[in-house]
């Protein structure tokens, strides 16, 4: 229980000397024209917003101006490498003054971004101009203030030539003899409307405040994880119950598996010497046997802590064997952070204070009364804040010199948070491809203030998320609501999670969790033994029955792929459908679709064509049937637009799955089987 | 046409020299323990948040600790004139770390509060001790880790006898005699729990930043508005068609009746000489004739502009004997605030700069095309911005030194709204009893905006929310969405606006309409003639037929009332209740509760014991039958608690409007009948 004070002015403290100020102090908040609930912004820009490179973000706006007179609005955007653009943006919804564009950000680091709007005086006049005019209603003056436009838009010109033009054009426009209608007109045939659109006459410009996203490299926001123990790939029972464990060499054997079904990031939990003293057993029980390896996460012993190799894995050379071997199958090797000790860990004796001591002298383990675990002493950051934060940069440093760039952090919300704020921001400062996966499955504002403050990547509810309903309000939260600030990596199991729809919703279950987890989000995951159908539970819990943190597992995954009894081929067919289609590889393009089963849920994902580098838009219709014990027909209803297709259109679609091709409208029967191919995965052949 | 480029650095306009902070230039966001949407904020603190003198406001935010241990959150309050107090925060709904208080702040002016957040150490041990000490786990360690706190508490403390006792209590707990489980029992059983919960220990404090409250004074927030045009009472018709206007002094009559309605604010649109060109006949026709008197927001003529008296109606003396007289009925004179101007306007001719000039040199008029207002010449606001804001603050002075302190703003949302900022800061500052209403009927975030940069108060959407849904989604957004920045004037009919509801709905639909503006909402407001149940429009518009905008409208509200068909009486039983119940003079205390029928609205209103005054707590329940021309029973669901009452209690109410007395529970039985009483107002009779 940390009773240390914390120090008398926290960053969160205001300077609080707020005298009111005089009346000419007065410092209004408001430009000419209001701009107001700019996005993406997290907690006021006191964060930068998240992206990756190559993500195509939206930015939005409201912003108007008094009475009817019509504004433009634009976003300016500067790249890390000092480019700026402008987007024009466009009104999103009549009545509610929001703007938006989206911009592709290709670039690595952190962009700024601010809102400029202005009063559009062309529009203004050629509004009032085309409704006066033709009704013969004060002609010679609407004319004459087109004059005068043209003449500002002449004086403002890049060229003489253009210059020119113009005022030609506005001489034409008053002393014309054509009929005034049909010089109204000729300001449109003459291309004059469409140069002052691309080159509008700016007044009243008001900008807003400047605003940063940062886009982190693309494995931040676009990977396949596959997580496994290497200490059971190559583990052998010997005839007297010991084993002989697994090591990097042997769990090497797997990478080209992984590979081969499309992942690009292996997990491995910690790769640390594993404490003797209160070990678990199997299933969690409280006394380990002599050939009980015990859990990962129980870290550090004689043989080292943190910064050290389990001896039954290998040395640090086989460790870096296993990197490089990883990497030539294009596979990133991803490690666990867990700051928690065993009672044998050599920071137990080094660092005692950096425990919790209690008044009889012993050291607390964690619990939750009345749990107890007292295999692992949890790490008390008040003691000493300084000494603590050295150490895991150091450790963290020293496993990116061994060739790590991912860390996956066990149960973040367990240590304060201004902690990791702290470590993940230090360490990105030197190396911004640096990657932190949050593991904390708790209460939401935990979740997202993790995130906020700088997880790269997140752990989400997904897992618990099995009905229609509940998919549609998690996919649409994640897109729509935190994908400013929170990238969910979408697990389907992990060696603590297996769901009850995965233990009783059978192979169709499965297929169902996989496609969509990798479809629906650019980041998503899978713990070996999924693809073996894995769904013995231990009773009463969501968790595997003799759980892989306590034991060996070794696997026959080529037998089960032999007999037809494995889902690999499923899992690589997924990959490959994301690696074919670019707008799967994006976050926020996630629409919900509506069908009329309550257990059909449909989405589509467009990336327009100016985004996918191929000159043709990309677009997937994902329809699943997430009820595993039933067959489902139902009608599925498309907004056409939302996938890049005009009203009414027929087009062709192509399932992933099974490669058939139907044609499709907006209205399109399906019947999925749980029993055979649970969902559709289209590609909408022909979009603009 | 406004051609003119704003200021090269406009307010929003952020320092662009942004480099990159290097990795040691790194700021925190987040202090020891995480705390975010702090609230009432108003755009980040841009802006304060507002409030009214005697307003019960809630506090409120969300703050964690990493782990399982106990927290404890304040409210940090300091008054405008440097009162501190600390009020303890409840968690409001398990799991999402949200703190809530609410405070009354019963001071005009500016207020300061932060939230501090602290681990709570004693609560942490308590909830331990208490489940592992009955259970006989590590008791000696559990009372030793309480002896230790007793004595932290002891050291902290402000007297040398509490310190004592709190010593002979850690002593008694780790060496008293008796049972351990009975030693910890006596904490609580000697008052020792108590002490520590009102002297917490904290630890790991941190603070939030610190933000703003602007406590008006109360009649911005609280009041009940009359609208009538001076020149119509007493307006005297002769032979010939030709009229006497009504007068300051003619108009004085009225007041003794309005006050007697309980109303407290007398507003009066325009008291300007009124343009002569291009004058607005009756039925807003284009041609005035001789006797006409024209419309009051047509401002300007020979006999002077914003700052002159329109003759008819009487001298400067005229006005001031008027205000006095309205301030010996207790009521308050709001006049109107329309910065625009007929051709005839004195500034037409001294500052033509101040209007749009168009190249034919004439000046533009009021369009919307292809609709005209040749009458009216808006303000060009960027053409001299320095020389208008003298003027227009030179006005809204003038007014103040003549006694007015409430202006209602004509269409602030055809002015920008950057000025309207400057212009009420700046008033403010000098005079911080100054109220504007802005009459903005335009679109969401362009009200709302108006409301965030300091009008003090708001028409609302509220006279075209006619349904029990539109009301309830009405009701709930003003109460706890916009409650922060917007306070909503619930006006149920304007010289401009005379819903279809009205028109149709019958002698209910006016009283429905009323009891709702008076009871849903701290203020409310009524345009003479609603007492008459004037209904009949002009053809295919929501506006009055013969509107008194164009006309003068002599009424005879004692005939009426004697022949019984007034709705004075109703009304001045609504101002009464008002007037009796404090939970009604509160904005954010409205309640949504439920009836089972689609057009039974109900909603209850509670202020707690410790803010009546009274030391009893106040709620009133308001059922209302929305549809006017149907009786309809139902059922009406209360939840207690929200009223004060404990789950399953039985308590008396009793009708404002009936004087009966009913038993009522969770479920109640009522009927509504619009042609006799549509609405029932229930005060209960003992709520806690």
């Amino acid at each position: 229980m940390p009773a240390t004070s914390s120090p008398s002015s926290s960053p969160q403290r205001a300077p609080r000397a707020a005298k009111r100020p005089a009346a000419d102090a007065y410092r209004p908040v408001l430009g000419r024209l209001p701009i107001l609930e700019v996005s993406p912004v997290v907690e006021n820009g006191a964060w930068p917003a998240k992206a990756f490179a190559g993500e195509v973000v939206p930015f939005s706006a409201v912003a108007f101006r008094e009475g009817h007179d019509l504004i433009g609005v634009e976003l300016l955007l500067t790249s890390p490498s000092g480019t700026s653009i402008r987007r024009r943006m466009s009104p999103v919804n009549p009545g509610t003054d929001s703007w938006c564009t989206t911009a592709l950000l290709d670039e690595h680091g952190t962009w700024r971004f601010h809102v400029e709007a202005w009063a559009d005086d062309v529009a203004t006049w050629w509004h009032a101009a085309t409704i006066k005019v033709p009704a013969g209603i004060d002609v010679d003056l609407m004319l004459a203030m087109g004059a005068e436009l043209l003449e500002r838009a002449a004086d403002a010109c890049g060229t003489a030539d253009e210059a020119a033009w113009l005022r030609d054009e506005a001489t034409t426009l008053t002393k014309g003899r054509r009929p005034a209608t049909a010089r109204l007109d000729a300001l449109d045939e003459h291309g004059v409307l469409d140069y002052l659109t691309s080159n509008p006459l700016r007044s009243l410009v008001t900008e807003s405040r400047e605003y940063e996203v940062l886009a982190e490299r693309e494995r931040a926001g676009v990977a396949s994880w596959y997580e496994y123990f290497p200490r059971s790939v190559g583990a052998v029972r010997h005839e007297d119950g010991s084993w002989s464990s697994g090591t990097f060499r042997t769990a090497e054997s797997r990478l080209r598996d992984i590979a081969a079904m499309g992942f690009d990031v292996v997990y491995l939990p910690p790769i640390h010497p594993i404490g003797r003293a209160y070990r678990k057993g199997p299933n969690n029980s409280l006394e380990a046997g002599e050939n009980d390896p015990g859990s990962p996460w129980a870290i550090g012993s004689a043989e080292g802590g943190h910064d050290a190799i389990h001896p039954e894995l290998g040395t640090e050379a086989d460790f870096r064997h296993f990197v490089a071997a990883a990497r030539k199958e294009g596979l990133e090797v991803a490690l666990d952070l867990a700051l928690q000790a065993s009672p044998d860990h050599p920071w137990v004796r080094e660092h005692p204070e950096w425990f919790t001591r209690l008044p009889d002298g012993s050291i607390a383990y964690a619990e939750n009364p009345p749990k107890k675990y007292q295999d692992i002493y949890p790490i008390n950051f008040d003691n000493d804040p300084k000494g603590i934060r050295a150490e895991v940069l150091r450790i963290v440093r020293l496993w990116m010199r061994r060739g790590i760039r991912i860390f996956r952090v066990d149960n973040p919300h367990t240590k304060p948070v201004a902690f990791w704020e702290w470590l993940i921001h230090t360490v990105n400062a030197q190396e911004p491809d640096a990657v932190f996966l949050a593991e904390a499955f708790t209460r939401p504002a935990v979740m997202r203030t993790l995130a906020k403050a700088g997880f790269q990547q997140s752990y989400s509810y997904f897992t618990w998320r099995n009905t229609k309903e509940e998919l549609e309000e998690f996919l649409d939260s994640i897109s729509h609501e935190t994908d400013a600030f929170m990238r969910p990596n979408l697990f389907v199991n992990t060696p603590d999670i297996l769901t009850e729809y995965l233990q009783f919703g059978g192979r169709g279950a499965f297929k169902v969790r996989a496609a969509i987890a990798a479809t629906a989000a650019p980041l998503w995951g899978v713990y070996s033994g999924y693809e073996l159908f894995e769904s013995v539970a231990r009773a009463g819990a969501e968790e595997y029955v003799d759980n892989e943190k306590f034991e060996y597992r070794p696997r026959d995954f080529a037998a089960a792929e032999a007999r037809g009894d494995s889902l690999a081929p499923y899992l690589t067919m997924l990959n490959a459908v994301r690696r074919a289609h670019p707008a799967l590889r994006q976050l926020r393009n996630l629409r919900l679709q509506a069908s009329d089963d309550e257990a059909v849920l449909v989405y589509s994902k467009l990336l327009p064509a100016e985004f996918t580098g191929t000159g043709a838009a990309d677009a997937v219709i994902v329809v699943a049937n997430v009820d595993p014990h039933a067959v489902r027909e139902t009608l599925v209803r498309l907004d056409l637009p939302s996938i890049g297709l005009e009203p009414g259109s027929r087009y062709d679609v192509t399932d992933a799955v099974t490669g058939q091709t139907w044609s499709w409208g907006e209205v399109n029967y399906v019947r999925l089987d749980p029993f055979n191919e649970p969902v559709h995965i289209l590609s909408v052949n022909n979009p603009t």
